[in-house]
C-alpha cells in the first residue's frame, strides 16, 4: 500500500506513495481536517483543487451526530460529503480523552492546575476510563455513550474510510510515567483489540494504523514503537502528549521515527495534531509521511493568515485596526484563490470585523494553499536530493516554491 | 445608457440591455444583494459563474461600515471588493426608516400595534425626520448620524457604483392618505437635491435613478410616477410599501409602470427589494428591468432551498427532521454547483444541524442559480414571444429551462 520512492540521504525523510482503495496520496502530505464531514467553509472541489488527495474525518463526533448508521444508510462518508479521495479517520481516543483531561495546550495555555494524574477530571465529560473502554458523556445531547476500541473501529468501518487509526489512551503532558506506562500498555492492549475486531469484521479494502504512545519518555515511545511496528497494522500514527514545547515535540517524534526506521521501515507514519509549518518542515525530515492539523483551517477562520515570516511564527492577523486601510494582499507573489484575485488586506479586515464568512473561506483557501504549496516542495525537494537546502531556506522564511 | 431590444405584445413585459460603466447587464435581471460589500458566503467569482452581471451593495450599512472615505482611500467599492461588473447601489432611505418604523413584513408577521403615523417611533434608532434629512443612531457604535439626500449621494459617488439611488422617505405600510402624500411630496423634493448635487459632485460615469413613493394609493403613484419621469433622471426605481399582499403589491407595481410606459418608456426601471420567484415572474410581466431581494440568499443560509413547486411557495426547508436520512439531491435535474456534485439532502441537513458555513454556501449557490436561470428563461421567453406560455408554465411548477 505504500511504495517509498525516494530516502533523503541526510535526514530519515522519504518520498512515496500511498495507494489507498479511492486513489493515491503522495507523500509527505498535509491533510486537511474534515473532523465533522466538511473541511470548514470550503467544498469538496475547493479541496481538490488546492492539490489535496486526502482528508480526515473524526469517528468522535460522526459517532454523537450525525451517527455512523445514518452515514453508512447514506452510502458512507465519501457519499454523504461527496468527497471522492481518501479519507482517513481519527479513532476518536483523542477527543474522548482530551474532554477530560483537557489537552497540552489547555495545561499550558491556561496555566489551570494539572488535573489528578490517576485518572480524568471527575468534572469533564469522561465518566470513566475502564479496561473495556470509556464511558463519557455525550456534547450534543448529554446523554452517557460508552467507547470500546471495537466501538471505534466499527463506527470506522461504517463510514467507510480508507485508513482507520486503532482507539488509544490519550494522556495528558503532565502526568508521571508511571501512569504513562500503564496507559500505553492499555493502548497497547486496545491495539491488539482494534486489529482482532477489524480482522474479523472490518473492510477489507481500509487499512489500520496503530498509535504509538509514551509521553515524553525516550524508552516508553521507543518500546511502544516496537510493540505497534510487531502488530503487523498497516501504518503507524504517532500520538499523545508530544511535549511541553516544540524543541521537545522534536525530539519526541525523532525516538518515535528512530525506532520506526529499524523495525518498521516501509510502512507509513502519520503524526497526528501537527501542522505548523517549521513542525512540518521538521516532521518530514523525520520521516514523516502524513500529518492533520487544525491549525491552517482554524487560525484561518480567526482572520489569521499563514505567510513565511518566520519571526511571526508564520502568521499574520488581519483582524487587526493596522490592516484598516491596507491594499496590500495577503501575501505579494502567491496564486491561491484569494491572492490571485487581490483582495486587499483592507477588505478582510472589513469582512473579518463583520464575521462575514467569505473572510473565513478566503483565509481558509490561502492558508491551506499556502501548506500545500510548502508540500509539494518539501516532496520535490527529497525527489531531487535538495531537501538539506530547501528546508533551511523555508526555515528563513522563503516561499515555497510555485506559491 | 438603455436599449430594449424587444416588447412582449401581450404584457408590459420587455427585454433589453442596461449599458453601464463597468458592463452590460441583460434585462430582465435579478440582482443579489452585497449589502455590506460581500454577496453572503460567495467570492465575487461564484456569482460571476452563476451567470450575475450585476450586484447591489448598500450606501447606508457602508456608510457606517467601514465608511465610503475608506472604501474611497481604497479604490472605490469594484476595487474593494474585486466586483468587476456593474454594481448598482441603494440610497440607505430603505435601511435609515426601516429602522425607525419597521417593515411591512415586521407589521404584518408580528401583528405589532401601528406606529405614530405622524413620524418615527420615539423608541426606533431613527431621532427625527426633517426636511434637511434624517437623523438616526447607528448600529455600529451608537453614535449620532445625520443623512441629508447630499450625503447619500456623496457616500454613493466615494463608492463609485454604477448605478446610484436617490434618498428617499420609506413610510410604513398602514399610515394614512395624508401623511403618505406629505412624505412622497418631500421625497421628490429630495430627488431634486439628489440629481442637483449629482449634477455638479457625481461621477459622470454613474447613472441615477429616481424613485416612486406613493404608498398604496393609485393617484399618489401615478403622480409620482410622472414627477420622478419628469427629473430627468436616468433610471426609475419602484420603492416603498407596496401593500399587504402579492396581489396589492403587483397592483401597485403595475399603476406605476402603466404610468412609466406613458411618460417615460425607454428609461429603465427597478423594483426595490422584491425577488420570490412569482414575483419576478409577475415582475417582469409588468415591465419591471430589475429586481433586487435578501430572498434567495437569506432563506439560503436559514436551510431553505428554492424548487419549482408553487404550493409551497417556491421554498423547502432542509433543516426539518425528514430529511436526515434523505439521500435525494436539493433538485433532480438541477445543474447548480450543489445539485451537480448530488449532495444528499440527509447531509446539508447535517450542515446546517451543525451550523457549518458550507451548508449555507451550497444553498446560496443553489438558490442563485435557480433565480439566474428563470430570468434567462423569461428574458429568452420576451425575445421568442413566448412569454405569455412560459410565464404560465413557471407558475404552474415548470423549472427555468437550462437549469
Amino acid at each position: 500500500m505504500f511504495a517509498i520512492h525516494r530516502r533523503d540521504s541526510e535526514s530519515q525523510a522519504r518520498a512515496g506513495v500511498l495507494r489507498l482503495a479511492h486513489g493515491d496520496v503522495r507523500t509527505p502530505a498535509f491533510v486537511p481536517l474534515a473532523t465533522k464531514a466538511t473541511v470548514k467553509t470550503l467544498e469538496p472541489r475547493d479541496v481538490t483543487a488546492l492539490g489535496y488527495e486526502m482528508v480526515l474525518g473524526n469517528t468522535f463526533h460522526l459517532f454523537l451526530q450525525p451517527g455512523h448508521d445514518l452515514i453508512a444508510e447514506l452510502g458512507g462518508l465519501h457519499e454523504f460529503m461527496r468527497w471522492r479521495g481518501p479519507i482517513i479517520t481519527d479513532s476518536g481516543g483523542f477527543q474522548v480523552f482530551s474532554m477530560g483531561h483537557g489537552t497540552v495546550a489547555d495545561e499550558i495555555k491556561k496555566s489551570r492546575p494539572p488535573r489528578s494524574p490517576q485518572g480524568p477530571s471527575r468534572s469533564g465529560a469522561v465518566l470513566s476510563i475502564e479496561e473495556e473502554g470509556v464511558e463519557f458523556r455525550s456534547y450534543v445531547d448529554g446523554s452517557r455513550r460508552f467507547m470500546r476500541p471495537e466501538t471505534s473501529m466499527e463506527v470506522q468501518a461504517a463510514l467507510g474510510s480508507d485508513i482507520a487509526l486503532v482507539f488509544d489512551e490519550c494522556t495528558p503532558f503532565n502526568v508521571p510515567r508511571d501512569y504513562t506506562a500503564l496507559s500505553t500498555e492499555r493502548t497497547h492492549r486496545w491495539l491488539d483489540r482494534c486489529l482482532a475486531w477489524h480482522a474479523e469484521h472490518g473492510p477489507e479494502s481500509q487499512r489500520v494504523y496503530g498509535i504509538v504512545q509514551g509521553g515524553v519518555f525516550e524508552d516508553l515511545r521507543i518500546a511502544s514503537s516496537e510493540r505497534v511496528a510487531a502488530s503487523g497494522c498497516d501504518g503507524v500514527a504517532i500520538g499523545g502528549s508530544l511535549g511541553a514545547d516544540k524543541a521537545q515535540m522534536h525530539t519526541v517524534v525523532g525516538w518515535a521515527t528512530a525506532a520506526l526506521d529499524r523495525v518498521a521501515p516501509a510502512r507509513p507514519r502519520h503524526l497526528l495534531g501537527i501542522g505548523d509549518v517549521d513542525d512540518l518542515i521538521r516532521g518530514t525530515e523525520l520521516g514523516i509521511d502524513t500529518f492533520d492539523c487544525a491549525m491552517p483551517t482554524r487560525l484561518a477562520r480567526h482572520g489569521v493568515a499563514v505567510v513565511p515570516e518566520p519571526d511571526a511564527r508564520w502568521r499574520v492577523d488581519l483582524t487587526g485596526a493596522r490592516w484598516r486601510r491596507s491594499t496590500e494582499p495577503i501575501l505579494e507573489g502567491c496564486h491561491c484563490p484569494a491572492c490571485a484575485e487581490g483582495y486587499p488586506r483592507g477588505y478582510l479586515n472589513h469582512l473579518l470585523r463583520l464575521g462575514e464568512t467569505t473572510a473565513g473561506r478566503l483565509l481558509t483557501l490561502h492558508n491551506l494553499h499556502f501548506v500545500a504549496r510548502l508540500m509539494d516542495d518539501l516532496r520535490d525537494a527529497i525527489g531531487a536530493g535538495t531537501l538539506p537546502e530547501r528546508a533551511a531556506a523555508l526555515r528563513n522564511g522563503d516561499s515555497p516554491a510555485s506559491l
